[in-house]
């Protein structure tokens, strides 16, 4: 109620002003092509700024004028509708999982236009190895997509930090301190895609890009806690439409909330993480299949949908113990929602009503009910959606960074 | 990286403009007095801009001439420097504790000008007859005071959420669903304090005001998870110099994170809560002294500075279930610091090195250190300090709402 929204650290300008409604008007125009005067009823805005303001997204390849745009029912002609440019510039994400390889290209308006997945055991191999096959992979995406990506990103199963380039640790890649960005650029460069090779090059944990996908393309809640497993176990914080990143940008390590302060040994070192649990390993183990290689989520859920009663005896239990390290969680962060995404919205159906009983023992001090408890329907294509469209909203956002406003 | 840094709703314009400028101006002389010029050196506005605002915060009473400002070396007269109005608006905080009562009033600045504190037990006692010893207390408060406040906070042992001024639940008072902002307005008004009563009134969570205490005039840290205990165990989320609320205000309940999931019932129903091994009535019983009434706080400190072994063994107990509790809440949320405060800061001693054991067992994902654990400085004098520098606090981030800008 009384905290500052922010304590201003520059002075408010003609320029920002000016940068603030492109960013406004261009807002608008991505929810929905519009007129410009029904941009200009939008955000307050005058006819003459909206204009004025429209000419430099158009200029700057970011709107087109789409044609008549529907008549409101208004006397006079319809005026003609802006839109995001299908041709303007776009955005490229890349996946380094654990036993797969990703890329995807979208355009302005998020839509998909290449998507490419490449099974393959990267566990052992070392980074420049796994960059040189991502960097061919990145080269197909683009040219089939036809577009000119603005950036790129790339989703990696470990801790990024907040450097935006460096993987510290990835322990099931077993990689340690890999200037990421630098060497894909490198790889890039080495199959020849000199002008990917110039792009700005971000890497983040995957668990984060698969909270920011759910944000952008999943439920429509701003405010929720996005759990998630791929080789790991990981969260997603959003609040307030922001995903919560913490002092270094290590949030979300759900994975290592202790679930039984005295259980099994972790490989963190620590004892009872949730990842003992509810992650790979565990699960696998609990289920008799300890050493199965391939595809671990599509196996247990194939088992699973089959009956197989030690699968779904060990998906309870993950559950379960997802429950408890949920419950805390809710309890301290009080979100909207809890979205069970990547491997574990496939595995949903047989961890959902242990994790629910569990949620609803233990969320009691508020009000707490279990369809508040829900499950992506992005699933594993979270995390290389969350890149590549975290490209071209960073446009839409602050179209003045790209169109000199 | 690439997350939007919040969608802007309306256009920007030229009173939103100096609004804003407004803010930067006093926020500026809030840190220290400055002259004009320094203003304009250090916001980035010309002298005139920065003549014209002052002029405006003037003239609405939040700032005063103080007299030359400190010759900065540079050739000509010093300019006169403008400071915050000591006899401008203050802010009046209210606290109803389990065991006591409070009241304080700080001016603009921030400085103490009252600070009374009333022994009386609560618990049992009905909200209209606590709500009349409050408003007699905060008469004399502001009495000794000498200032007129702009807004008057509570501070209260219980849930508010987001509704500003209903006590949802108070498990520790035995309320429930207390609308205390409308009830402490009658309770001022018969006590013939019609000023105060027409005052804005807010209530909010103990443990939120420690937390926003702290920020304001803690350690400096602007990322932290502050950690309290009075009746009950609580936490405020700090992140990026903003209190985390949650969706619906709930955040913070650190008290129900499952410490132990098999562990002791709670009183909210669940198992193993923090608040079984850390909170007052767990503490107490591990040491042999339950039941005792009075300040358990200082009791339990008291003891244990005379070497009395199961009050050490409990304290040392409940600084293990802490360390548990809070290595969740350091993995899910990344924070830069960990701040006991509250009852807890008084008991520190006895808590850290097994708080310190667990931590440093269970934070291995990430650097950590022991010094990333510090103790409060405010103590529990936090909560009321917090709801009275808050009312202030809310006029110099954005004095245009008083100055009429």
């Amino acid at each position: 109620m009384r905290e500052p929204d922010g304590v201003r650290t520059g002075p408010a300008s003609q320029q920002g002003m000016r940068r603030a409604n492109l960013a406004l008007v261009l807002g608008v125009i991505a929810r929905a092509p519009r007129s410009r005067a029904e941009v200009a009823a939008e955000t307050g805005l005058t006819r003459a700024a909206v204009s004025s303001l429209a000419e430099e997204l158009i200029t700057g390849g970011l709107v087109v004028e789409e044609g008549p745009a529907t008549p409101s029912g208004k006397v006079g002609r319809p005026g003609t509708a802006l839109g995001l440019n299908p041709r303007g510039p776009g955005g490229l994400g890349a996946e380094i999982g654990v036993e797969h390889l990703g890329a995807c290209a979208v355009d302005l308006r998020g839509e998909v236009r290449a998507w490419r997945r490449q099974e393959i055991r990267n566990r052992g191999r070392t980074p420049a190895a796994v960059l040189a096959d991502l960097a061919e992979l990145l080269r197909r995406a683009v040219a089939e997509a036809g577009l000119r990506p603005a950036g790129l990103a790339l989703a990696v199963p470990g801790l990024v930090g907040s450097s935006g380039g460096v993987l510290q640790r990835a322990a099931n890649l077993d990689w340690r301190d890999v200037p990421l960005a630098a060497e894909l650029r490198l790889a890039l460069r080495a199959a020849g895609s000199e002008d990917l090779a110039e792009l700005p090059i971000e890497a983040d944990n995957e668990a984060n890009l698969g909270g920011l996908a759910e944000l952008w393309l999943g439920g429509g809640s701003d405010h929720f806690l996005h759990v998630s497993a791929e080789a790991g176990v990981g969260a997603a914080i959003v609040i307030g439409g922001r995903l919560l990143r913490g002092a270094r940008g290590y949030a979300g390590e759900l994975g290592h909330v202790p679930v039984r302060p005295d259980g099994p040994r972790c490989v963190c070192g620590a004892h009872g993480c949730l990842e003992q649990y509810a992650g790979e390993t565990a699960v696998l183990r609990a289920a008799g299949l300890e050493g199965i290689r391939g595809d671990w989520v599509a196996l247990l859920a194939e088992r699973a949908e089959a009956g197989d009663a030690e699968v779904r005896e060990a998906l309870a239990g993950a559950g379960a113990a997802l429950g408890i390290a949920v419950s805390g969680a809710v309890n301290l962060l009080d979100p909207a929602e809890v979205v069970l995404g990547g491997g574990y919205a496939q595995l949903a159906p047989w961890l959902l009503p242990a994790m629910r009983a569990e949620l609803a023992a233990r969320v009691t001090v508020r009000p707490w009910s279990d369809d508040r408890l829900t499950v992506s329907r992005l699933g594993r294509r979270g995390p290389l959606l969350g890149a590549a469209v975290g490209v071209v909203r960073a446009i839409v956002v602050d179209p003045g960074r790209l169109a000199g406003g």
